[in-house]
């Protein structure tokens, strides 16, 4: 690797994101040094930028922001089989410990010591270069796009969505026009428009009516899916949810999904081309979190390589 | 049946409670006719009779009260097999329509058709005879007396409670320590006590503090089932719940435990004798009631045969 | 119903179909009397038209075949709601005793009491008029011909072995094209073919090598469901099963899948109008036999309407 | 460590084991040293040291036999936490690799990777002296034995089991008795002795007439666990599975058990005391084995310290 330009957006505090050289991670045995081609922003990535913040993690030291991730491999460690030189690859960003009761069972979303990129106090992959486990990264197939592969990353969450919304014994597909990313606004336009009581409702806005209304329309015994975030406190009729027997359930991050999220770009059962989308390059690292914070496109793409 | 006597314990208000003669109903040919032995005091009748309401459900003609039932079968519909006079039964009180989604994938407890004793306006089992589904009676063995048969009832509570409790893939049976009806105060002082995170939290207070407490104290990827009910409308930190995925799960009434919680009883795996008890006649119907409100025993029974 | 013709086709034992007149039965309070559109020929009506059996149920008397049904609302129970004259139905065949313990906890597709079209002693649809149960009947959508009514029925079948083959953990999706009805034939061709092992595999055969070859291609952990029957007794690799924990899980019809199978025709998603199909009046349903057993269209359907 | 003494039982081939001095294994920086102290023979141990074979896998070269494993923290890898020297520990066998899919949603029992206790080419623990993944190493209270700590190995083989034969619906607390580990004889034997058809039948021989008594005596909907197994091939009535769709699930070793096990011997619930056992010094492992064999007690402790 004769590269030695490792240029990398740090940020150092709200709204304070500096381009500067960072030196390239010693690849460790497990692990692949990823040249990275192209990164996604993401929401959290935008909360960092702006407020220092996101949800209850604070920024406490510079990090590299940057974890929506594809690549091209560039070394391989010594105990890694499966890889080589060259291979295109999408970076799922969180190592989990491997060794907790929530990773030992399969949760690994949940693993109290996961390292996850631009997850303070971790560097993320707005860079050059990264170093990453090879059983997190994923070959990407010729039809499956750098873009595509950053896209993964947000795709898992839905996809970690959608199986927390399954039903053991529902008959889940009957009600799959019921699923959309739908607002909910008030039990009688959701049952109006459905023609009957949802099963499972995700719920994406985390607003209070939108949490209220959503326990309210759904069906007796269903599921309610909380995939939006709002206000960290929130007035709920848990009675209602209760006497009813509609099951709340959060979703953070996924485990074991993106393997599923790239077989359905691969497929083609999910189209990812109609997203509207911008690219900038890393030189232009700050026009590009303007943009994203402009939502004018529904992605906003930084491209890492020289 | 020479008996023409149906003394009946009816509620025509809040307080107003009248032992008065009602009509011995029709058996249907899918039925039994029961000769009502012991019926327990639960705390919805107690709620009935002291305001007429009990949650959302609200008293709006005079019903009979009372749904721990156990009795003697007296007579046996046409269509029914596998029952003969005098065979000793507990009565699952609840009825579901069979015929919507809820009931046809086994989760006929949150069936909004269900005909319920002591709902209104339905008629419970405070009277010498009532009619009843002979596929929701069950038969008692020798060992297992007409109050134990009357306790099916909560107990079939906290069957279902347990099982709604479950993880699929959870290390449920490490954890069953921590399953205890504890009032949970505080997170470290779970933590503390327990020496780690429950996996699963029964919270059976219902109150705002110990509901907080139960999603901060949960390990993540873990289950908060609620058994108590309290204030309609309660203020959560759901966004903790959310990221750490604890699932909440309401728990209404009981569907098949019935047979369960009679195998626990009748095996001896369950030994409801150090329940602490009181005995009343239907003639004296109101002092039992005074007696459950004042609380100085666990359970108040009242005997339904002359 | 001014209509008295009731042409049914009636089965006297193998090779000894007849078209006679029957007795319009008498409707329920909770039934529908249905006035057959169409009917599609299955296996088990040509295995019963060729052998007098079909697995291990023997004709034993004179029954009318026929149980992939649909058609129109002639009369509607006193007890029903929902439905009026003239509403376009399928109609689901079973009805399940809604009493045992598998009706209780859902899984009524395997009560022992079931009244099943045209599974002996049961009379079957090939005939001008039928009574059903009222929520067994699903009302069909403009957009739904009576044709695609009657197809729910294999549908079903479909959807209850997809739901079978669910993992609880499971990367179901990213394996989703290893779920073909293909015919399995080595484990080394099928991994393959495939580039890993399937994480289930739907077994559509019955003939034991491809059952062999499913335990031996199946990953560790995973499911092979059988949907296809072959030999009642077969010699498998049982212990190389246990040891890799594939689980094997066999299809026997289907429940509360009629309302997913309908859903997903309304709505497009399933598309039945690429089956080659053929048609025959009431009147010439032997040569619709004929043509069903030839099998150079995917399914024969009879029409039953004068 | 002062000491040096590393006595070993090796195996060499059928009937020739050997004790004699081994290196003290290098402990990695997430390991522990541990100085064994009891070790149970299992009936793998007794089939390799008879035949060189147990099941499918073959000795290829010398090995340490011994899998049933406790002990005490002799030293402490550099990135361990939560153990010091004198821990006392049972010892988890297999250490899944961490990365299969498998692995990654908890069912690392599958892991085809997994490096095992005396399963060749891995020693096992029959030896002064072994290293250990510390997050295999479970401390065991005060009124845990060592003894106690050897048996959470095969304990954990029931405990997973028991986990297995979970009905997602089911009324299993209603049918415990019927979980017994009983030779299954005839259907009607079963049915008339439980009263009925188990939900749940756990067949611990592996014998074919008990296999098959098993799948004919199960209710519909049921769960057939196979515990036992016996020839590698055998000829089942599996069309009669799939039409009660009786679900036939094999049990391999155990994942996250082991935390289960010790909880149920620690807190009481399950009390190995009535366990008949004999013990041997290291130096007399091949009279241990005699007494294995000879099958007078149901366990034979081997004690590996000096």
């Amino acid at each position: 690797m004769a590269e030695e330009d490792n240029l990398s957006a740090v940020l150092y505090g709200p709204g304070d994101l500096r381009l500067e050289q960072r030196e390239i991670p010693k690849m460790a045995d497990n692990q692949l040094l990823i040249s990275v081609h192209t990164v996604g922003i993401g929401t959290s990535d935008v909360e960092f930028l702006k407020r220092g913040t996101a949800g209850s993690i604070q920024l406490t030291e510079p990090i590299i922001l940057g974890h929506e991730t594809s690549g091209t491999v560039d070394a391989v460690g010594e105990k890694v089989t499966g890889f080589k030189a060259g291979d295109r690859v999408a970076l799922e960003p969180g190592i989990p410990c491997h060794k907790c009761s929530q990773c030992m069972i399969g949760k690994y979303n949940v693993c109290p010591d996961v390292t996850f990129f631009a997850s303070p106090p971790y560097h993320g992959s707005l860079t050059r270069f990264v170093v990453h486990d090879a059983n997190f990264c994923y070959k990407l197939p010729d039809n499956v796009s750098y873009e595509d592969g950053a896209l993964l990353e947000p795709l898992s969450v839905a996809v970690h969505a959608c199986r927390r919304a399954q039903l053991k014994n529902g008959t889940e597909r009957a009600n799959s026009r019921s699923r959309g990313m739908m607002p909910v606004e008030i039990r009688d336009a959701v049952v109006k428009s459905l023609g009957h009581e949802p099963e499972v409702t995700i719920e994406c806005t985390g607003a209070q009516p939108c949490l209220e209304s959503a326990i309210l329309a759904t069906r007796p015994g269903g599921v309610l899916v909380m995939v939006g975030l709002g206000a960290p406190r929130i007035e709920l009729p848990i009675v209602e949810a209760a006497l009813r027997e509609i099951d709340i359930r959060g979703v953070f991050r996924y485990a074991s999904c993106y393997p599923i999220a790239l077989d359905l770009v691969a497929s083609g059962r999910i189209n990812l081309s109609g997203l509207t989308r911008a690219n900038y390059d890393l030189g232009h690292t700050l026009e590009a979190f303007e943009r994203a914070e402009k939502g004018d496109v529904i992605k906003v793409f930084i491209k890492c390589q020289k």
